[in-house]
């Protein structure tokens, strides 16, 4: 491939081992798994995963879920809070498609009752302890309250309780993601057994983050997996240890436009508004807390080869990256007109903003257009 | 404007003032303004720079460069060191328009040299203590030896000097910003005294930040003046002193999804993929080093009205933004459905992830598609 400008390469085979990974997981664990397509917001990646036998999803917004209704597929969750300045789109889907909402509060879920106008499948977000969104795992008479309401509701049928256990992110090993999700997995379990003590059955367990579902290896004691992020992978996923480097689907391609021996930086054209603002802290060369925005990799014939030690992007501006390195080999191997490339910090947030993917046998894939 | 999702907002006759401005400022210190187009990415709004005289501006990728050339704008600045991948379409460009380019190094002007195929004016990009790209205003020898290969070119025009003191945006007093003029002035004119004693005539001088444009009250020191940002402002520049609130001219409305009364925590639909991940590190009640991702405001007849005082932008993920407030009024006054206006950290970042904006009296503008 002839790159002349930041370029977002995905690596095929690696995203459909990370898939395969993750059916097999789900299929042992004989859990439903509904995979977030936030991250690759792409409707030819979608069939990566319907040719695997994956039939429901989980997007993040109305807009996503009305694309991806429009490339069949016929059961969708949308998880974010219920935006209720968008009943029309969602009477519109809820009329074509098997909807899945989320609700947190009787204020959001009076407006349901009296403004849907087709049956849909309502969860009840449960915070169990990431404090982002979700009524408190605790918060049990609030549940009840909610449980209760729905049952009352013609269209609206109550499908169970769904948890996003974001907090692994900051995880900084596998143990403390296993001790998340045993904690997870406790609170939600106590929290259905409550709710069938009052006769509210049936009630699914929905959880949903990459970094549990890769790393734990058994998932049978919740119902259902959402993960989005494992099909590309990143290396914020890799500093949890939720995936080896080799796992790292997407990658960006970046020309090398200048280079400074006296700071042995090298400039690179890729910069905020192909990379995101998304960083890693971590120490560097005694610095506790030094931002990383991506690694670097030489690009090969067949993609591009290992991370480079003491090399990273140490700054971003709108379209310039600086690369720092101590390893005066790496500095002197570089050429202006060279090609690096980034392995990026939060592929979700470097997908959507590249908006097309270029696989390494030169296929062309583009992104979801919501303008 | 009836919202539903995150959308962009621009209050048009802020931005005209904000232009206006520095139309009268450049006229007054009789310097050429070029402006920065990268911020806005749009024809339409660069029609208002042109109503009011504009015929040079500046851009920051070769991509940037040819949209505006087929929108007739023919004295162009790619403000980025060269991209040696990209010399088809410099070529094609060069043939075309009056092209500027950036050269810091004797490599890529030598790749220029071989591979130019019409003519091109160049300017040598200085660094006077930014520290991001340019040769270091004191090495003059190796700023010589760059002019006197452009001089022996048939094809290059030797244009000036250029830097881009973006450090201001690192200060946080109008003083400072004056500060770092003065001694960019000085840098830069000692330079061209020095490179004029070699008989290196003629050679402008060109800068380009917003806060330094904002705040210098007479640039005549200069010849020309390459802003961007000021079309718009944002919370980084009224931080730095370069503009007030109300000159701020786009913002983002997003609608409220949840409260959390324990925290005093509001949800709203508007994430990292609509505002970006920029923060400014601020001190917030007692915590030094609080990263803020926007301020809040209430949405009015006419626009937006005053940020909120005790109320920011605290945390974003994909999709979601996390507002704090410890104002009980304002927490108490927001109910799941309304709209709350956030003003962005860095307008350039937040225009590009939207890609369309709204004006206040119901227009709408593209952006550029680069895809």
């Amino acid at each position: 491939m002839n790159i002349t400008k930041p370029t977002l390469l995905l690596d095929k085979p690696r995203a459909i081992r990370n898939i395969d990974n993750m059916v097999s997981k789900a299929t042992r664990s004989r859990v439903r798994f509904r995979p977030h397509f936030k991250t690759h917001q792409s409707a030819q990646i979608g069939e990566w995963f319907r040719e695997r036998g994956v039939e429901a999803i989980t997007v993040s917004s109305v807009d996503m879920a009305e694309y991806f209704a429009r490339h069949e597929w016929r059961d969708i969750t949308i998880a974010f809070p219920v935006n209720l300045r968008e009943l029309d789109k969602i009477n519109a889907l809820a009329q074509t498609i098997t909807l899945h909402l989320l609700v947190e509060s009787l204020d959001s879920l009076r407006v349901l009752q009296q403004s849907l106008t087709h049956p849909v499948h309502l969860w009840i977000k449960i915070d169990t302890g990431y404090h982002r969104t979700g009524v408190l795992w605790d918060d049990v008479d609030e549940i009840l309250t909610l449980t209760q309401a729905i049952s009352t509701s013609e269209r609206l049928t109550f499908a169970g309780i769904l948890a996003h256990a974001g907090h692994t992110y900051a995880a900084r090993s596998p143990e403390r993601v296993q001790e998340i999700y045993r904690e997870t997995v406790s609170r939600m379990q106590a929290l259905r057994q409550h709710l069938s003590a009052q006769g509210i059955t049936p009630c699914a367990i929905s959880i949903g983050d990459t970094p549990t579902c890769s790393i734990v290896d058994d998932l049978s004691d919740v119902d259902e997996i959402r993960p989005g992020n494992f099909v590309f992978y990143d290396l914020t996923q890799r500093h949890v240890g939720a995936c080896t480097e080799d796992q790292i689907a997407v990658a960006v391609a970046c020309p090398v436009v200048a280079k400074h021996p006296e700071r042995q930086e090298i400039v690179i054209y890729g910069g905020a508004v192909h990379l995101s603002k998304e960083s890693l802290t971590l120490p560097i060369r005694g610095n506790d807390a030094t931002p990383v925005f991506g690694y670097i990799a030489f690009p090969e014939q067949t993609g591009w080869g290992p991370s480079l030690p003491q090399t990273y992007v140490a700054k971003l501006s709108q379209e310039h990256g600086i690369i720092k390195t101590t390893d005066p080999t790496v500095f002197n191997q570089v050429q202006i007109g060279d090609v690096l490339i980034v392995l990026p910090i939060h592929s979700c947030l470097t997908a959507n903003l590249l908006r097309k993917y270029h696989t390494l046998d030169g296929e062309s894939i583009a992104l979801a257009d919501f303008t």
